[in-house]
């Protein structure tokens, strides 16, 4: 299995798929190809919240603000899993996840030893004029390295995979918890406007309301539990406190966005 | 096969795949997740729409604004189909049109009695700590049981569905038909701003001309039956009477939206 | 392999799907379904960019503004590849470049002969009266067709397939390149607002800077060439000259549509 990820919109990412299905006979799951655009860190954290809940896979993605630059093309082996991006720290965050920080083991791909991408109806060209474009790599480089990948018995018997010193790092925030007070930041919106901050959900245990940047709102099991157009705080699936509006949409109520800063704390 | 349904947009029906995946080899199958979010009737109309086209599947929706509440999550048998999904009404119009109602066979899932969904890098926990969510069942309760359904001989033989009383109904209204007039209302407007009403296409045979709320426009067969931009009334794939613009957006020129009345009436 | 592509938007490609599944069990793959509405030259620019990269498929594409109006559904056999379509010039340009002009073979489905499509809960009516509607070809034309096209030894031995006059063209407009100067237009916007230009991108071969409808601006290998927010041109992975800003949208900066007239020149 081998699942997609990128800010391409519609169609690039039929173009991998192509090239992937012309060397693979792999299943393509795709996680999502409308994230925003080249936001590195939006893309590792949902991969991070979405990757484990899949059996071993190669992850393909490509958010990839570089691209044609000098970073390199990387793929890392996470315990059964396998990740090919841009070495820009995106795939960091849920390969610690999938296997823990020890185990990762990173490789470098030699882009001249890859065997070019040559769409129909054109003939393999010079290497160093071919058909290898500077602003899509996903197609040109990223898609066969991960069929490659995927059909090999991993990324230590690859040709073109050569070991890495070890990729760009990349760590979401963590929120700072002192006195009974947490200072975070938005870590995300999601698609139904849910803010999703960094604070971990153990900190509204056991309480009824919780002051969330000066304004005070009930904590919630459920959207449900406030009437509709709302405000509450709840712990959201991914484990984090979220401030959103019950049928509503808590970016919009809260006035708040990605980066934002966020201090919960109680009155007692 | 399995088909996925749901308001999630991106990127959690990434996370219901995975989960799926992680449990049975089965085909996967988008209807959609752009649906209007918490809108349990305009999905329940395109469900009903659309499964009828599929062979034998089950069929995953979530479209909840209940989540975390005590609605039940439930699975139906309709002939050869399956459904699971929210108890909620939004499988029911779409099950009555694949078995009839007399068919129908009605299931509660018992939540404590489904094997609890892992992420990679987690050990299962206390159940009544565990990882399930309040607010992504999607993922923690209805692929799981998806995919038991669709691995079983049926949900009778499922060990943690029970036999329901009946799921919660929801009917879609129907227009009324009165000495030539027809007063219904707008059920949906799709993605290319057509205007489906509920009123039967049978209303237009042998017509030229409808008011359409005080409009009176020419009634074609193609969109193409009038100048690009001009307004008509045609019996869409559904079989309903429609309100188009050719190469336009029926919504903008007839300024109707979802639940909106509709009255067609000819002059003769 | 059955690629489908259309500008149908949520759910209209479900019911294609179904159709196709309950006949065949093809690997679907979506090429994309979001393309601008009726706009057939941006649909046949993407697919003859995208199709090449894809091993031998059927193609089924469906942007179709004569939908119910007398055009013909048609299948070409282009090498290897299979397309069903409309005969509005869609398929033109990818089959050309699958497989040359000179090799391509046109076939027109006859609609009365082909199996009606017959949703759960439903009988096969009298073809006249049938289930056919008049809006939805996709699903009650071109997906039977497609399904049918898959399965089979090639279009030839289609029953219901006859050869046909060969089809509607269409040409994407090419630029004119006369004493160092090239005027073309711009041929599409994608996704992250690049202006792509029917320049090929030899044009800019050597250059460090081009005169874009009268602005000078630097020539980059890649978006990072200049600081973000910056305008640049540089060679697309379609071999065209694109008019970019980096990490920003081309398309506001230049002030430039689908269809704008592009003059581009050098400072000597």
């Amino acid at each position: 299995m081998i699942t997609l990820t990128s800010d391409f919109g519609t169609p690039y990412p039929a173009a991998m798929k192509g090239v992937l299905l012309g060397r693979t006979d792999a299943r393509l799951v795709d996680i999502g190809h409308d994230f925003p655009r080249q936001d590195v860190r939006t893309a590792a954290f949902w991969l991070r919240e979405t990757l484990p809940y899949f059996p071993p896979a190669t992850h393909l993605v490509v958010v990839d603000p570089g691209v044609g630059t000098d970073r390199d093309a990387i793929a890392i082996r996470a315990g059964e899993h396998a990740l090919v991006g841009p070495d820009n720290g995106v795939l960091l965050p849920a390969a610690r996840r999938l296997a823990g920080d020890a185990a990762l083991e990173s490789y470098v791909v030699d882009e001249d030893a890859l065997e070019p991408v040559v769409p129909a109806g054109e003939s393999p060209s010079d290497p160093d004029e071919g058909p290898r474009s500077n602003t899509f790599h996903g197609r040109d480089i990223f898609a066969p390295t991960a069929a490659t990948v995927h059909d090999s018995d991993g990324p230590d018997t690859v040709a073109f995979l050569t070991p890495g010193d070890g990729p760009v790092d990349l760590e979401l925030p963590a929120a700072t918890l002192v006195d009974g007070r947490a200072v975070g930041e938005v870590l995300v919106v999601d698609d139904f406007g849910n803010v999703i901050t960094n604070v971990p959900g153990e900190f509204l245990e056991g309480r009824e309301w919780v002051v969330a940047n000066d304004e005070q709102v009930p904590v919630g099991d459920t959207f449900e539990a406030v009437p509709a157009g709302d405000r509450l705080a709840t712990v959201g699936s991914h484990g984090y406190v979220e401030l959103d509006v019950n049928r509503g949409r808590g970016e919009t109520a809260f006035e708040l966005a990605v980066g934002d800063r966020v201090v919960l704390e109680f009155v007692d």
